[in-house]
């Protein structure tokens, strides 16, 4: 039996559950959770925010632990090793996505938290192409919320060439945002973090901006106007996008990461005009995985993590929900 | 003097003016018009679709002809030479976008109708690097189109890097969509043309397509749901996006170039779960404008027009008003 946290109805608390989860699959792994990371998609499923999900949901998809059992096809992965998970737990390795290595957008992809049982237990269970080893140098204690925060962030630098040469701004410094500024600068570019938060304003620039703008200075913005190359919202709210897409400078892109609630509307001539772009991306497919932790490894990237023990996880939820994180919160197994 | 034709109030019929365009600069070119064809857009500043324009206005922005002056520093063009002229007409030469060879995307661009007279007329002036000679190869009777038309459908195509292997969309056959489907199937990639006209079918599958879908026909577009890796919308009208969106493939591209009236609505997730861009381009560079022609000539592409004599000019704006043209109007010279 697995030994869970889970909600049993829309809006509920967690409670502790066990549940069975049956013959392990031979291409799949067994993880032994370490630690879990927190992240806003938990706590809007939780919060019946993206629609109905089945119940008991246990939610947890930044996951860190130690291989537990092996399927009998598994060849590469052994029990001990180090491991992390994700936004994604399976793909079918045979469609043209799998095979062009774009797992993460695969059709029949399987997702940690959707239909089945997350990270917030005493273990879970993947397909063994995405329980990613951590390279050594990396802290697994911390380590978790690179699996979906700094996944989501680090995948579209490499699915839309952004450039070293490049000045690229981040929207929203949280869990994603803090991840995005330390990888930016790490990657070579003049980086501008948009904040509503004064208070931050010394921590972003530690992180790795280089520009700490307050977001909701109308005036601060305007004087960035047509000289951002790369604008990354992390930021699940409504934003007035046109004046971000008047930063851009020509050819730019705005690119979204964060569930913002309400459609973008985007005027023809806001595009057109400059040659701008609007995009977004899921999280990263296990070879773009491998490729972050490399370059955390190399670059001492990581993420600025506060503790829970899992069983103080809905104090957690409540301290996220508060906009008190900084910038993630992880929890770790104290699972019996 | 400058002979033309120009509208004197917002929605007025064109009337035959003459104006004097002064001393030519010394980095300038005039041009003795041949021919020019008309663009809906000509259409939408006559109609003050667009906000206001001074007045007298000469439309025309597709002008094919011959150089009749050179300013006192131009030294690649001479006398006499056949040169076509599209919806830009001069770049500063020295910023970044111009010396990175993006002249369509200089800060202090002109735009040949915009502010200045344009090529209903005998003759137009403009800076010597918008005057792109016409190769061996291309008739210069039919070849005012590809200035605005064609080179608008082209240039998302190189800026874009679409490639061969793709499938791709066209939404509207008309004088964008034609061109782009000629384009297209040269290219290489799969084409498939969206039009709300049957009675074109036929002819979109000889201009290139190698599918005719209606677009009006819910159930033909919901068949080719998450096949197409680019669809470029040439139409100027609002559409029902979403339902575009759902036939592009992951990592898929919708790019405008016809500017809908209404800003499109873009939920979050619609990019995000299958990394989808939204994008829009001005025309092109004359660099690229070069590389088009070069295209054509090898092809053998040229738009499909009917052609005006210049002083039967309001009963072309109305054959293009009443959606008759096919595919592109082109209004000779007559002016005396």
């Amino acid at each position: 039996m697995i030994q869970a946290y889970a909600v049993k109805q829309p809006r509920g608390r967690l409670e502790r559950i066990a549940y069975d989860p049956g013959a392990l699959g031979s291409d799949q792994v067994e993880i032994d959770v370490i630690a879990c990371g927190v992240c806003h998609s938990d706590l809007s499923m939780v919060n019946s925010e993206w629609g109905d999900i089945g119940y008991p949901f246990v939610p947890g998809h930044e996951v860190v632990g130690t291989i537990a059992q092996i399927g009998a096809r598994v060849q590469h992965l052994k029990i001990g090793d180090r491991v992390g998970l994700g936004w994604f737990s399976g793909s079918c390795m045979v469609c043209n996505q799998c095979l062009s290595g774009n797992h993460n957008l695969c059709p029949t992809r399987e997702q940690t938290i959707v239909g089945r049982h997350g990270g917030f237990a005493d273990k879970v269970r993947c397909s063994a192409e995405w329980a990613t080893p951590l390279p050594a140098g990396i802290d697994i204690r911390k380590a978790g919320p690179l699996f979906c925060g700094g996944i989501t962030v680090f995948n579209p630098l490499v699915q839309f060439d952004v450039r070293p040469t490049h000045r690229v701004g981040v929207i929203g410094i949280g869990g994603l945002g803090h991840l995005a500024l330390q990888f930016l600068n790490k990657w070579g570019c003049e980086v501008t973090a948009f904040t509503s938060s004064d208070a931050k304003r010394d921590e972003v620039m530690q992180m790795g901006a280089h520009h700490a703008v307050n977001s909701r200075d109308a005036s601060q913005l305007s004087k960035l106007a047509g000289s951002l190359d790369f604008i990354l919202s992390t930021v699940a709210v409504d934003l007035d996008w046109e004046s971000y897409f008047a930063l851009l400078a020509p050819r730019g892109r705005l690119h979204i990461v964060g569930a913002a609630p309400s459609p973008i509307p985007v005027p023809a001539f806001t595009l057109i005009g400059h040659q701008r772009s609007l995009s977004g991306t899921p999280a990263g497919s296990p070879f773009v995985i491998r490729t972050m932790l490399d370059f955390c490894a190399r670059h001492r990237i990581e993420p600025v993590v506060e503790y829970f023990p899992m069983s103080r996880v809905n104090e957690a939820l409540a301290h996220l929900a508060a906009g008190k994180a900084r910038y993630r919160i992880v929890l770790e197994n104290d699972l019996a």
